[in-house]
């Protein structure tokens, strides 16, 4: 683009590396960044400097924190004998938003993809063998039901099960709310497959 | 969502302050951001406070610059016989790339919207009337063709016309590499009242 400001193309540039925002979706929001008051701009710059100082892993789940253990892991009132496995630190704020789960988490960082150069050696997958110990009684993956996910899970549960934990997957089917018509036919064969009595 | 960082959490609320970006996107972002290089975060955050402190608007055309009178303005070899009126600075950014326009801009800052509040007032009507003299010959007015754009474009005719200077506005017709059949009636009309012999 031909610009008359060298530090509005600057932060065009830097909007248009973000994941899918194009060059026109970087100038939109480098030209709304521009109407915005002075002390405003800096809060957003500020918070994007705090994610990086502020936040780390937790050395326990994997998680993002800014206390070590987080504040899951050192949670008193939630029971170490469930470990929910997830790929990323987004999978646990979906999992945390059900609030039905009150057991821990272990947070992978992917799943594998070999034509990605993913393997085991990649993700957490030591990390997770650390923890488990006999306290420990259900290894839920909820890794996503595509096809590295279900390659992570087949991996995980033959190097789980001999650990004597029992290894269990969240449970395939329609959505809430769906059309069995719009449902695609692999979902469909799950939810038959899967089908419960009422 | 149930953030176990604060500082995630209000990244994740200031991308959702920008346009277009919802809350899920906003996390996207921010997980982003979490997993760039240190640097690359900080060269962010510079480019976002370097917008606001280094860009004004040019005291003449009122695009946004960082020196003022702005690099077209400034330039003597552009025709000062032409002013080309845009409701943006992003259209200066548009018609600058044809490269076949070699006058100068106004920027309006927006198009007439009474019914939010937009009058004359509010744009930059009266700086666009004290620059025309008896060297501007024509005022090109490019305001985008719709309801809001169209008011502007008549109120603005009717103020410029009695000035004695020409006053012509972008033709409308058929995008370039568009197919009639799914262009709407509207475009069409416009194309058929416009049609020029070959």
């Amino acid at each position: 683009m031909v610009f008359t400001s060298d530090a509005l193309e600057l932060l065009v540039d830097q909007f248009s590396q973000l994941p899918g925002i194009g060059r026109k979706s970087a100038y939109r929001l480098a030209m709304h960044v521009l109407k915005m008051q002075r002390d405003d701009v800096s809060r957003f710059a500020g918070a994007l400097i705090g994610v990086k100082d502020r936040t780390r892993y937790c050395s326990v789940c994997w998680n993002v924190t800014e206390t070590d253990p987080c504040s899951i892991c050192s949670n008193v009132r939630r029971s170490s004998e469930l470990i929910c496995v997830v790929e990323e630190p987004g999978d646990v704020f979906a999992v945390e938003k059900t609030h039905e789960f009150k057991g821990l988490y272990h947070v992978l960082g992917g799943a594998l993809s070999p034509l990605n150069g993913v393997g085991p050696e990649e993700l957490r997958v030591k990390e997770l063998l650390i923890r488990i110990d006999e306290k420990v009684k259900e290894i839920i993956l909820a890794i996503n039901p595509n096809i590295e996910g279900e390659a992570t899970i087949i991996y995980l549960s033959r190097l789980l099960k001999p650990l004597g934990v029992k290894v269990s997957r969240f449970a395939r089917g329609l959505s809430v709310g769906s059309d069995l018509e719009f449902t695609d036919e692999a979902t469909l064969v799950r939810a038959l497959v899967g089908r419960v009595e009422v």
